[in-house]
């Protein structure tokens, strides 16, 4: 070993080992005709918006720091999904607000599996345990085993996404509020896929203290701003905000999302459309022999196929469509998980899907 | 106590005592003509730059996620500060980096004092003990003492702004290479203000593989976009990755930054005008009675007022000019830190000042 490598290796030995133990969060970058891995909204604003955009951004100035407490996009926001502004957060994305709420409450964390990754990731790179509950075999929520063993644990923070990543379900309303009751924790509802589902918790926000609604502008055509949104009693963002970087949304999101948010016919209709698509798919997924689909309140369905799911996925690839493989041993074995694109992208995925089911 | 409030209580209890005791960092958010506290550039774009970048803003699909790795933006920051694109990570701002850096490496932190507030303040939302060492009468840096106290405290990280805010000066490189040599941490030269400066610690990357530099767009003019840069060894890069949020810079400010930074003979411009108006309000304000002006390397100048620094920086707002006091007792009693404008700024600034120096 040089004197210079035993040096590098001596400073990477100062890293928590926790860190060190981690991989880097992996995303499939494979340039793709038709990408469906993301759950992002596959349509973009009409060139008469995208015009006005631009022309906002044109006065925008990007000399000055960026609005520290976000007002005017707040407001928009607030406006937009009838919440207070004195009780929301902003984040630089969810990923941010999950990192805040780890970093404000601490440990262990209790997340039912499987579920969105970065609660696991975000939760394990900032040194505190996971404490995984598996869901049931339709994928539903055992209230009674979570709070038993979030008591064990001495959890201090339950993330429930609802609906469900990557299961596309909602659980049911009576297991989510019991755990609200009788969780001695933060208990964080992700309700990142609400609009395709148009169930909320929102109303019980004074009922539940430890509850923290969270939301995201990505999956209603936003994906690119990074705009999370975390609401909560005030005194649970008054915490928060202290953590919370001061500058930690840019001055151009902030424009741009309250300029499109005044676009709320172009949003809904996108909507609308993308919730019929995936009705569509599901009918079309569920009618395919050695397919099972399962139900999806999201803008994504999840399917189980009967043959091997990697391989069915490294064809769509090379057929040049991008969907999600979740397969491992487990209850994700052989499944499958496709954002539901355009009319068009759908319909040649679903095609190609065909084919490739008589070759593996 | 109603039940709801005890509830409220009972889940802000759960948060970190550490955070719980912190204060939200206060940006002033007063209106003001002249704003000369937060080290901006005080100029826009030309018009056709600004022109340039909305039609940029038009093309960029908001509705997908932005590259993870960002690498068309660190590609032109790295060829516009000759750094290795593979030895970068971009942050949402330096602040998320320099968060990034404690949370992998834990603490205690060291830092001189005066230094950048941010520093002390991220550490101890992060739950890490701060070790300031004071710097000298003329601000300089104690080397043999901050290595004392950096291994006494078995300290994991070193934070060293170069030039130094709030102070302006920087560090004698000798002092830094001792550090760099001597210490058993990380230790990062943070070169915030280098282009007002033109000195860099840039060509020792290979030398110390302990050292991590920072560098921002904030201050050359983009402060809005919210990107921080840092340059390390592969092997810190590698680890901060993990560590750093997947989707961490909006696609707006990669595309803008991209375009902007095409433009090097205009932000060059606006930097040799800065520095040469640095230069004239120094000798202006070193000619003043009653006004210790402090040698600069930075877009801004400390000064210390013989009266009372408060009352100056209070009767200067409501004049209309915000500049930041740092008076209290210590290093910085009676101290004040104004921004380099633009020149009918800094000439409005210098003669409201003069007139409020014989008033108080």
């Amino acid at each position: 070993m040089t004197d210079r490598s035993a040096a590098k290796k001596g400073v990477i030995r100062l890293i928590n080992p926790q860190v060190r133990k981690l991989s880097a969060y992996h995303v499939d970058e494979t340039a793709v005709r038709i990408k469906l891995d993301a759950m992002e909204n596959p349509f973009p604003m009409p060139e008469a918006v995208r015009k006005e955009l631009a022309s906002v951004v044109r006065k925008v100035p990007i000399n000055l720091y960026p609005d520290p407490s976000g007002k005017a996009v707040k407001n928009a926001i607030a406006s937009y999904w009838k919440m207070k502004p004195e009780q929301m957060i902003l984040g630089n994305g969810s990923d941010e607000l999950i990192q805040a709420i780890i970093l404000a409450f601490g440990g262990p964390v209790v997340v039912p599996t499987p579920t969105f990754a970065m609660y696991d990731i975000t939760s394990r790179a900032l040194g505190q345990n996971v404490v995984s509950v598996p869901l049931d075999d339709a994928f539903e929520l055992n209230a009674g085993q979570l709070l038993r063993k979030a008591k064990e644990s001495r959890a201090k923070v339950i993330f429930l996404a609802c609906p469900n990543n990557p299961t596309g379900n909602r659980f049911s309303d009576t297991a989510i509020k019991t755990i609200l009751e009788k969780a001695n924790a933060a208990v964080i509802i992700d309700e990142a896929y609400f609009s395709f589902s148009g169930k909320t918790f929102l109303p019980f926000l004074k009922k539940y203290p430890n509850m923290i609604i969270l939301r995201t502008l990505s999956k209603i055509g936003f994906a690119g701003l990074r705009i999370g949104v975390l609401t909560a009693s005030r005194e649970i963002v008054d915490e928060l905000n202290k953590i919370r970087l001061p500058y930690n949304i840019n001055s151009l999101s902030q424009a741009v999302a309250v300029t499109a948010l005044n676009h709320r016919d172009v949003i809904e209709h996108q909507i609308s459309l993308l919730i019929s698509e995936r009705e569509k798919l599901y009918n079309a997924l569920s009618g395919l022999e050695g397919v099972t689909a399962y139900p999806s309140e999201t803008n994504f369905i999840l399917f189980r196929t009967r043959k091997d799911a990697t391989k069915i996925q490294t064809k769509l690839k090379q057929a040049g469509i991008l969907i999600k493989s979740l397969n491992k041993s487990g209850p994700l074995k052989n499944c499958l998980r496709v954002t539901i694109g355009t009319p068009a992208e759908n319909r040649e995925f679903l095609a190609t899907l065909k084919k490739i089911l008589t070759e593996v």
